[in-house]
């Protein structure tokens, strides 16, 4: 889970990425990172935080030059150290170059085994370290060769933007399953993972960027190529339902639209007797809107989100139940006292979040709880750049509806089909009816095979 | 603009009292400072910033003692210093004492003149520093006797919470005009601005402190009293408007309950033909759930808020327009393009942030903007606690809402009645109709006289 | 142990009394202040810390005005905290005042808690807050006046600087038993505990001011007077033996001079066959200079200082011998192996350190060591503004020197006598044998006489 | 400039380092680095700032495991990035690997573009990483067998540590040009820059690591090998001089003893009229106080150190004369008043700050100034590893003593001739005549020559 952003030729490159990583901060709150091109020099700057408070006057100063591709990268177990952030930015025999990577590539370990026997040295441990071996390995004397001819090994999932003093590379991977926009802002080319950090920089959206196409820009323009074997489109659904921002449109739907449109369907495939539907602030907002629209019951807000949740507090001794989630939640409880509840939410990972959030609705007074998720139960875990957890992990895995309505404690669960959900996406407007999804997290087909890990690795360096 | 908490006879009061101010972040960003008991003593600690950031484990380990008071303070101009934090606190003739304020004081500088020619040197600029002062001064045996001697002196708006190193003192002005509760938790008396900061610590809600009620709890338990002459209630309605959360239940009505029916009513008073209706979230969220139910049009989210908004933000030189609220909101295009769409807010301040999100809609493609308020123009200044600007910079102080709905921009402006508001909250389960209300800033009416100011006075300490 | 500064009349006053404390920062590292005024204002900024880490640029930006006072504080137990930080600044009737003092007021408690009884409120546990409060229950007209009044009624030791919006007054006590100095930088006057202050800011040493005078400066110019009684002179004879800086000249000799001198007569003293004279550095480094000098056995650096000392450092658990001495202290084994040691410092305390230096240097080889302290036996705490520990800590107040000797286990164990001592203040260059000193934690012979403290008071207010 | 430290077999292996690192601060204070070894990882934290400020308790306490490294940075133009912090550490074929480097290597470019062109990658621009790709090239077995490879490419001067899951190896370059120490602590093996370090932790000084010679220790012991060819010993010289802590012992003798040595030395070749000899505190003191003992005259404190230099100060707008100066020394003004003084310092770089000393010592009244300096005019770049200005910018590179002598506007200035240096170490008790020196920077001989740089390179990298 991350966000990319890239610019080439803006008098103030690294401000535009600066603000267009911030409007991409949902996609990975854990570290950032800016690297700008002067023409001679590249000049980075990564950092553990949210963009907000690492990027100071000071510190984008210094960020001088006409281009600039930036990151954000969410919190994952084990590798949150400022090694780890991007743009990973190196030199090698043609200079330097820097590359943003969101996705993830599954036979990442087998070319860094290969890589170290050939006498390289690892400094991170990111599968986006291998590309630029690949690169610096490379025979071709052009960057676009040498990055076409490291992209051809790897397997997986990408959107990259790659400079180097010269040249802004943005690239998907051939079945195009993390997304990626290219815009125009002030005669300067942009790229962002969602056109929603367009609309801040005042860029305006050209078109998405076609799986497997690589756009090459310096000062002679805008140069397309598809250097790759084609390959089925699989756009993530998941992107939809979750993880981009409702403003966002991508590949042509709205969010918002498929959104409601799954609460919609939901309401259609899951219908009861209710007499208010409210959501889980804020990621179900749009679902239980949908919902409330298609089964005729009033949407009301009675769950409030705290806007003031800081990083950690201190529980008292005593403890306090579902402190977690009352730090984040708490009913209006005259909206639920006593009422047949709809509460509409996006997903259940492991089950325990949801639980206390019935436990709290049931807390304020509720006569029934009916919980409605707006796609299908999330059974396996992602290879390709969502950080779900282990299938094990999954309460979906190895438990029946039935089942995971009793331990939620709902009166009654309701899954989105997966037949619903992908229509919900192609029949939103701009939707389009050829493209196809990736939809392994909750069918378990997946569209990229996942080798077995090589034979266990003898290094291993950790911290910052 | 503040909140204020409290806590008597709790095995782990500052922390309880710090998760309450957590809850009441939203009425004080400022600062925020809590100070508490053990018998002997009392311990302070006062900083700027959230009480999430301030309040370490280390901080909060060397708050020990089972009573505790605190408060959050919202930024006013001027007084940004951390000598302006509350509780205050003091040594007197009679041990220590310190003291917790929401209101305002409309007589604070004629009794500081009064005060200082008497001998008392000031350290603060806060009028709460006056109510400490005529405490000291007075003759009275008891905690509760000097503090209903000093309160009888004050003219103005005031919920508060008192300790000594004995008695933990809660005390509402005779016209409650800022709101005030009291709950219970593991035995211990709990006051808080909001019944909603009871919730996250698991206390249970008692009922609202009356008007002009003082209840002072110490180990003997908890005695009422109404020390002060009768006066006509005056809850401020704005509480209900605007200020407070959604989830808080205030002297009987739930506020989300009242804001749902400012929008049915306000989709009463002015109905429009549209496609959609939207919110300026999250503020103008509920009412326009009411608006849409009642006018039949869809709510849907055309604007989404930034979860992730710092401080301050660098803008390009090349300026971007409308920038400060673009860091805030983005319009959902698909959601606005082509419509006639109808957006609620719960105010017109200055004119010039809606003047700005119109034209963000009108870009997103909007055919009209229909923009309605859900309650009557701000005309006038609060006196009482809530930090509105001076008569001439409210737009409606002078300009009629033709005026206004021109240099805003939209097609049409409709803002809810006076007597609509009134009875939204007073028609509201739980409401009351025989409550009166404070609605000076839109009515002028103030229900307590502003005197003068006194003549200039020759000090002026500013800084930390 | 504090240091303070003034000046009036400066283009730059705040930065110049930042660079002033910065030259007496050796007089108190817990916190600094600096109040400024502009005619119409006084502008507070007082943290905890060091001068150079506290002051940015940006706060010394807000800090604008043509006169400033200064302090830094001393760390001493159970006081750490903002609110004990100085310039005192209130309002009062007259208008605002701040006062920056180096002392002790030996009375301070009976005056508050008279001051209690009539109606005073304390905010701080500093003595100093007792002056502003008498000055502002005086009836006179002046602020020479007020302060005139206030200091009447305290005892004990003071240097102020007192600055209103528009006069700085300066001012000692009757036995002048804290030094200050008086100077002049581009025609403003400047004031500080130390002539060495006027160094660093390229100000001229005038004088220093008499003890009980009283110095007003406004723009029309400087007024000296002597509104109290007759006294005694009592400097404080520990300024020259350890507290002040080497390079001050105080009330006549400097410093240096008399710590050397001390040195040469602790030689003559107690003289003992020797192979190298070595001290505690720095303290002990210039009256080691003047034993070895006497001595005739060679000055050596035995003891290397290391210039990297930290607030706290992590011990290991298999902990470490002396480890608080070693962090700050190594012997140069090749100047210490085989040699018999005089080892010159400026005083035991408690004894602990001498014994770990001891220890230390034994370790390192020495065959024998003799110890040499440039003052007598501290016998009794000072209660003037010199942080010694309660009598029964100081291992002096009920040991024998042979006790103390054995304790510390050098193979003896010299003391200066008080006599000697004086005598080398006096009779250094600059020195004047009708100056009068205070030893009364040599000799126990208080001028100012210690009064019981007053009952206990019931108010303990603690925090920041 | 820099300082390395390594043990292994420590039951708190990273606190050692930590405080071995402190103790070492001197040799470099821009950033600091501890990688620890448990066996199956290695874990590293490294980070800009002094190594009391970096290392809490908490990142202390995530550094566990028996063996350790460490390393502390001087800050060097162009360089002061994370990234260029070690001890550098990576993944590679064979495991993890770390080291750290005190030294420099003159054919690192040369290597580095050799190895770019065959595919490797750098992310810091230290030569330290030329030795990591060439060790992950080698087809060694052993790690000291891919260390000797490699280190068998390098020309210049390195003192290394090297840690890999399993082994420690410490390294001195053949010509033993910068210092290694190694010694033993509770059963563990130590290594330090110099042998001050094993002071504080208290380990037991073993011997000197010889030039040339490898000591690889791991669980069945330490071995030592000399696998280079034989080549003259060439400690530099200037360690003595200026750079190494005044209590450590190097190669034989002790720093102060060298010290001491030069100033008898220098008051024989250089001997002048007198009253007082002075020293340019801290470093030139003991030098100074062999001049004073040599030539008879006293030797006192004319200037004092100031113990609270920040990193910057903020200057006044008028600005004040020899401001940088004077934050650090200022003059007893009554030791130089109307005397002829002898100041002694350790070198003259620039000239600038001895001009700006001089100036101080004449405006405290001194009737004559004579400057001596301690060792020879420093007239070339040192390129194994001290810090030095090139050439064009040492003021004795192209002036003669006369000139040098008007432009720092002494009375007469006198350098230690190159044979009196080079004796004083020599001859110093532990010194040993059959030693070799480097004295490039005094002579221009360089004992390993200096390549051209090889042609441009195209990348160029900079930033966090």
């Amino acid at each position: 889970m991350c966000g990319i952003f890239g610019v080439y030729g803006h008098a103030e490159a690294s401000n535009i990425t600066y603000l267009g990583l911030h409007s991409l901060q949902h996609r990975g709150q854990e570290s950032t990172g800016i690297v700008c091109g002067n023409g001679r020099q590249l000049i980075a700057s990564r950092h553990m935080g949210h963009v907000a408070d690492v990027y100071t006057e000071d510190r984008l100063a210094k960020l001088r030059g006409p281009n600039a591709i930036g990151h954000v990268r969410y919190s994952t177990a084990g590798g949150s150290h400022l090694k780890n952030t991007q743009p990973f930015a190196v030199e090698y025999a043609h200079g330097s170059v820097a590359i943003a990577h969101n996705g993830n590539l599954v036979n990442a370990l087998h070319l860094r085994a290969e890589l170290e026997r050939a006498g390289s040295i690892f400094q991170s441990s990111m599968d986006t370290e291998v590309i630029v071996h690949l690169m610096a390995r490379s025979e071709e004397p052009t960057l676009a060769g040498r990055l076409t001819e490291a992209l051809k090994r790897v397997r997986g999932s990408y959107s990259l933007v790659v400079l180097s003093q010269g040249q802004l590379i943005a690239v998907r991977d051939p079945m195009g399953i993390r997304p990626l926009a290219m815009g125009r802002s002030h005669g300067a080319s942009v790229f962002a993972s969602e056109s929603c950090a367009f609309d801040l920089i005042e860029a305006e959206f050209i078109r998405d960027v076609a799986p497997g196409e690589m756009l090459v820009v310096d000062h002679s323009g805008v140069t397309s190529s598809r250097p790759f074997a084609d390959a089925p489109c699989r756009h993530c659904v998941f992107e939809y339902v979750y993880f981009a921002r409702p403003d966002a449109v991508l590949d042509g739907p709205g969010v918002t639209d498929c959104r409601e449109r799954m609460g919609v369907r939901l309401a259609q495939e899951h219908p009861v007797d209710a007499d208010v539907v409210i959501c889980v602030p804020d990621s179900g907002m749009t679902a239980a809107i949908g919902y409330a629209a298609e089964s005729g019951y009033p949407f009301r807000m009675g769950l409030i989100r705290s806007h003031y949740v800081g990083r950690t507090f201190i529980e008292p001794q005593q403890s306090i139940r579902h402190f977690g989630v009352k730090l984040k939640l708490n009913p209006a409880r005259p909206v639920i006292e006593g009422k047949r509840v709809v509460v509409v939410d996006d997903s259940i990972v492991r089950g325990t979040t949801s639980r206390k959030i019935i436990g709290m609705i049931r807390a304020a007074g509720a006569r029934e709880v009916h919980m409605r998720i707006s796609c299908p139960p999330t059974r396996s875990s992602c290879f390709y750049g969502i950080d779900t957890p282990t299938g094990r992990e999954l309460i979906a895995h190895n438990h029946t509806v039935d089942e995971i309505c009793r331990y939620v404690g709902a009166d009654s669960l309701g899954y989105l089909s997966n037949a619903a959900m992908l229509e919900s996406v192609a029949g939103a407007p701009g939707g389009d009816g050829s493209h196809g999804f990736c939809d392994a997290c909750f069918s378990g087909n997946y569209p990229i095979e996942i080798p077995d890990p090589p034979a266990q690795r003898s290094g291993s360096l950790v911290g910052s």
